[in-house]
């Protein structure tokens, strides 16, 4: 199975969504990337459809945003 | 593991969320509720926090409201 990617930038409530998606879907599957530290990653975020964090990009390619910690105009600052 | 609870109402956002998290987190994991049709479980879903649909109440009671299909005041109609 391919890994779905969870994209978020360090803000509460991206912590508790991250710590719910990898209990749900297990840590070997999940990638956790924190594009507030890894900016280099901020626009492959944008090309897969991320409009706000916390939000996971699912191995099909499908954008799931969860709940709203930031939108990606804040993290890009 | 407790099962996680997905809300939905049918719509299409619902669906395509539905079938994301199902793969995501296995089928025996999740419960899949209508509440579009099983009405008797909106007051259940609302206790929970739940204020959109599609949203999933993970086992620690946490409410992850995912992209947006509709508000449960338009769900309750």
């Amino acid at each position: 199975m391919s890994k779905s990617i969870f994209y978020h930038a360090g803000c509460p409530v991206c912590v508790s969504a991250e710590h719910d998606i990898v209990n749900l879907a297990g840590a070997e599957n999940v990638e956790v990337v924190n594009i507030g530290e890894d900016r280099s990653r901020i626009p492959e975020a944008e090309n897969a459809g991320v409009r706000s964090v916390p939000a996971m990009v699912t191995p099909n390619g499908n954008v799931l945003h969860i709940n709203f910690g930031a939108s990606m105009e804040d993290v890009k600052g």
